[in-house]
Order: structure tokens, then sequence, then C-alpha cells
């Protein structure tokens, strides 16, 4: 089975091809605000998931106070399409990255976030080229053991290091807790807190992060503003953390069925170079919406590989199914352009203009 | 440690970086052509791995008679690129493709793919459009169940199909044996054959495929040409298999240390937006040259793990390291450039021409 827009959709852009609809992503930002405005938190969305300015300036003009990117080659795209306060939550290392953060910090207000003192020591050189000073939180590890000191005491020691570094300005404190970790978050922010006072500095962002925290967000007492990502467009995964239904997921991917070689199998046009091997820790990857009992076991690169076993209806070669992605925000970064819709209308094309900004 | 060139890839193009060492792309080129020259069969490289123009025409010019893609998109970069023989391995479906392909057999003589009847029926809307004969291979499933029909009879049966259909031509068979599959392949093809050479019909073409396959390339009687891809870069699936050397691998990506929050662990700035998901089967996310005990044990979208548990060296933050894939084609899929070296000399960048193009 097609459905007349997946008709519409293969006949235009041919497949595969990402779908979203703009009623649901609108939806899903004024729902989110709405969670922030009620937590008493600012809310800062992380566009790794969209990668898009024109997704950004949506978000800014439903109330948020800014964005949060993760790769500076992100942060520069935004920039050159005038959004003027961005967090790019990550430590920013090498020289060539100083030249690039120095001219984007001409370009808007920036924060960047550091762990360790060879960063810290690194972003002296951006302020120094820039002559701008640079806002800098302390990354704190609450939790998932990614990046982030470990210890109250290495993030206050940090948090003094800044502070008396040439063109460097303390900022505050970046965490990303776990869904579980919120009581341990508070107990490390808190002492962190309490040094940094006793060095006479005051943290203006404390910053938390995370979709999967949509239960969570307000609950650090402190907290200033939260980084939502996948909320934009929500996926397989966020619908399983319970932050999100299947109504809330906004984006489909397109795929024809171009092979039915066996009774209980068939292939799909997309394959690990569409959808990712990232499977999200889910069982498939992805869920068919024509034919939620198909499984999608696995692939090679341009193959998608149905295993339709347990599946009562069986799709035939030609038909166009649309599939919920088990993470999003990988499958974004594999297509420059996705085709916007609203309901059964095609409504234009948004480029993704920060794909594969990984530098 | 961070050896001298790759402080100069960081200094000049950042990383996360693709570099590939040209001499060992120069010498894989003569391995394999040496190889299939030995063997007695045509050299058709698989140009997914590179999805480069220019290395496809070293290809060509090294021996090879064409090359193969997987995707429309693809064929089309590669013949506007004047690449002018080109076998696409893969299931064309929908009226917005086969308005294309008839457009690209204008401009290079095309073989397609089909392992069913809606395949064949499209195609001949293809040589409609164009007013050309278009070849096609009839995909003959020998083990991996992905694409291809499951009997030498459905072989035989699409060949007469393909036959009399207006403005198509058999070409022959495509086969893709698992690396221990050749005799029941051997069997498979050999029945296909008397029941096409019944109707009248001989194959052209009768194509092999995958560089796991390198010890068994010419081991099916009766077949024409090999379609090579991965060699032409190599990673540690290929080490594993039997198929390359670790001297073979001729593509590194170089990542940045960004954090050491832990004695036994430490961040690298490529993730699975780098690396991607794929693992290939093997334990950890690739080969850390400098510190080969190291494990890249999982990912965030832009922080790849590392565990050092049980290495006895140890990267400190700022160090550049250079790290062999699991899976390279799929990491090359993520890059729209790559920086090209001799030993420790830089000569150019590489665009990546066809990145994307999974339509």
């Amino acid at each position: 089975m097609t459905t007349p827009l997946a008709a519409i959709i293969a006949r235009d852009y041919g497949t595969p091809a990402l779908v979203i609809d703009m009623d649901r992503v609108e939806r899903n930002i004024a729902r989110i605000q709405a969670v922030c405005d009620a937590a008493g938190v600012a809310n800062r969305p992380h566009i790794k998931t969209h990668k898009s300015p024109l997704i950004a300036k949506m978000q800014i003009a439903g109330g948020a106070i800014g964005i949060t990117c993760q790769k500076l080659g992100e942060a520069e795209i935004m920039a050159d399409n005038g959004i003027d306060d961005i967090l790019i939550s990550y430590n920013l290392v090498g020289d060539e990255k100083m030249a690039r953060l120095a001219a984007l910090q001409a370009k808007a207000k920036i924060t960047v976030a550091a762990d360790n003192a060879f960063v810290v020591e690194g972003l002296k050189k951006a302020a120094a080229i820039s002559g701008l000073p640079l806002d800098v939180v302390v990354e704190c590890d609450t939790g998932r053991q990614r990046a982030g000191v470990e210890t109250p005491a290495e993030a206050i020691e940090l948090a003094r290091l800044i502070d008396t570094s040439e063109g460097l300005s303390f900022a505050g404190f970046l965490l990303y807790p776990t869904e579980t970790g919120w009581p341990a978050a508070q107990k490390f922010y808190d002492e962190a807190l309490a040094g940094v006072r006793a060095l006479g500095l005051e943290p203006r962002i404390v910053s938390t992060g995370g979709t999967p925290n949509l239960k969570n967000v307000g609950s650090l007492k402190g907290a200033t503003e939260h980084r939502f990502g996948t909320y934009i467009y929500n996926d397989r995964m966020q619908v399983e953390a319970g932050s999100a239904t299947w109504d809330d997921c906004a984006l489909n991917v397109y795929s024809t069925v171009v092979s039915r070689a066996g009774p209980d199998r068939g292939i799909l046009d997309a394959g690990s170079k569409t959808l990712t091997s990232d499977t999200g820790g889910l069982d498939g990857h992805g869920l068919i919406l024509e034919h939620p009992e198909a499984k999608i076991a696995r692939f090679a690169e341009e193959h998608g590989f149905l295993d339709l076993t347990r599946s009562n209806t069986r799709p035939k070669v030609g038909d166009v199914v649309r599939i919920v992605p088990n993470h999003v925000c990988v499958v974004v970064n594999m297509f420059d352009e996705i085709v916007m819709v609203r309901g059964e209308e095609v409504i234009g094309v948004l480029p993704v203009a920060a794909r594969g900004r990984l530098k």
C-alpha cells in the first residue's frame, strides 16, 4: 500500500526521501517551550538533530533564548544565518579551531564548554585573536562517563582557572544527567556551586540536557536552561523512552520496496547509508507505519532487509513505505535536504545546511 | 603522540579528517588488477567505497573495463565526469528513476540489474523514453538472501521476460556469492546458463562481487568480470577477512583526543556521525595506530568513547590519532572531502563527489 502523499513524494523527489510534517514540528516546538516555561528554565535547543537555521529560527521565535551546537562547524552555519546566541557544548581543541572560534565571536555571542586545563589554555588563544571576552562553562560528568570533570573539586578548580585566564570569563556549568541521575547531579552541582561562590564566582548559566529528560526538566534546583535536541522531530527511541508519542514523530523516511525475492522477506532502498546502523538499543531499525509487524532486520549499505515472518500484511515491489527511524539525529545527517509537508500537502524543501559539519 | 603529518593535517584541515595515502591507493589498484588478470576475469570496480570520479578514472587507467554503482545518483555523477561504461547492480524502481535512467543512457553505456518482473516492466519505460536499448542482467541470490531470484528456474524465466521486452536486452547474470558459497553459485549458474541457452540466449556478462572474495575470484567457471569495492582503501574488516594487510589500508580517520576526564578513558572528536555505528561485526570501532590496545568502545554522535583499560600507552588531550575504521565505505560517505597524501606529504584534496547520492 502506498499513500497518495507517498506516491507524490516518490514521483517528485525519488526515494529514499526524508519528509517532515511542519504541523507536527510546530506542535513539538510549542510543547517543549511550554514544558520549559512551566519548569522555569530557559529553552536552548540543541540543533544537532535538525542542523537547519530555518528550524532554529522557528525555535527562537517560539521562545528559545538561543541554541546549542555540538561542533564549531554547526555554529558557523547558524551564525552565518543570523543566529546570535550560541552555546557550543563541546571541548574545542587545536589552533585551527581557535582561529575559527575567534572569527565566530565577531558574529554571535558564543559560550563554549571545557572540562580540562588544556582546553582552557587553547581558548585563551581564541579570545586573544578576537580581542573579545569568551564565556566558558565547566562541563561536569554526571553519570555518562562522556566528557566532563568527574568531581566538584575539579569543577571548582577549572572555574578558578577560567576566571584567572586572560580573555576568558567563567559562565557556569554544563550538565547532562542520566534519566535517573538527577539527585546525584544536584549533589555535584551544590558542592561545585558552594566552591565557586567561595571564590567569589557566580554561575550565570546552569545548563541541563536531553529530550529523554523531559520529565526531569526543572528538577535541578539552580538550573537556568535546558538543551532539548531530538524533540523537534522525535523518533522510535523517544517513544520507547516515554518522552514522545507516535503522533509527535514529525519525520518519516520514505522508502521503496525494490525486491521480494522470498515470501517472508523483502528489500527496501534504504540501507545503512540512509537509516544508519545506530539501533539506539532497540530491536529492528525503525517502525514501518504501513506494516508495523514487519522488521527491518539488518542492512547492507543500500539495502534494508525486511523480515516479514511476523507480519500479516506484506508489501509488494513498488510500494513506498513510511519509516519512523530509531534515532532521527543520525538519519537527518545523511541527507542534504528534507521535503516539508503539512498533512497531505508538500510545501517545500528544507536544506540540512549543517549536514556533515563535523569539524 | 602526534605524528608530524597528523599535526599538519590538524592545523590545515582540522579534525576529524579523512586522509588517504595515494601510494597505497595506487598499489591497491595495481594489486587487484593483477588478481583479475591472473584469474582471467575483467575488473569492474564498485565505486560505492570511494564515490570519486577521479579514483574511478585511476581504476580504469589501471585496466578496469568500467565501473559498478549501487545507486542511480552515483552513476549520474560518474557519467557526468566522463565514465562511459557503468553497471548499476541494483533494482531501480519508480517513474522518477526511469526518467533519470533514460537521461543517463544518453551519456554512457548502462547495464542494470533486475530480480523481478515489476522492475523489468519499469525498465521498459526508460528504454522507451531514451529510445536506446537497455542491457539488463538477472540478479541471482547465491546465499546472502538480499536481492536476487532464489532459483535457476526464476532466473531463466526473468531472462526470457527481459529478452521479449521492448527495448531491453538480456545481458547476463549478477551474482554475489558468500565466501564459502562458490560451489553452490556454480551449480546455480550452470543450471541458469543451460536454461537460457535453451531459449537461444547467451550471457555476455557474468559478474561476481566482493573484496572478501579475493581468493575466490576466477573460481566460478563462466564468470566474465568481478566487482571489487572496498579494496581501494581497505579497512579493519578486510584485514580480519584476510583480503588485506594493515599496509594495504590506505585510509585513516585523523581524530583529536578532546577529553581525558578519567585515567582509564578518553573522548575522541569522532563519534557516530564520523565513524558510524557500523561495527562490521567486530569488537570496538576501529584500530588506533598509535594505541593499538585502546578500544573505541562506543559512540555518542560527536564523541568516541575510548576505553584505555588494556592500553599501556595513553593519549593526552590534544593528541591527534590515526584510526583504521572497521568499515571504510560508510565512513567515506560521511565526508565531503578527503585529504590526499603521499607518505608524509599532503598533495591535495579529493572531493567525495557522490557522497550522499542515495537516490
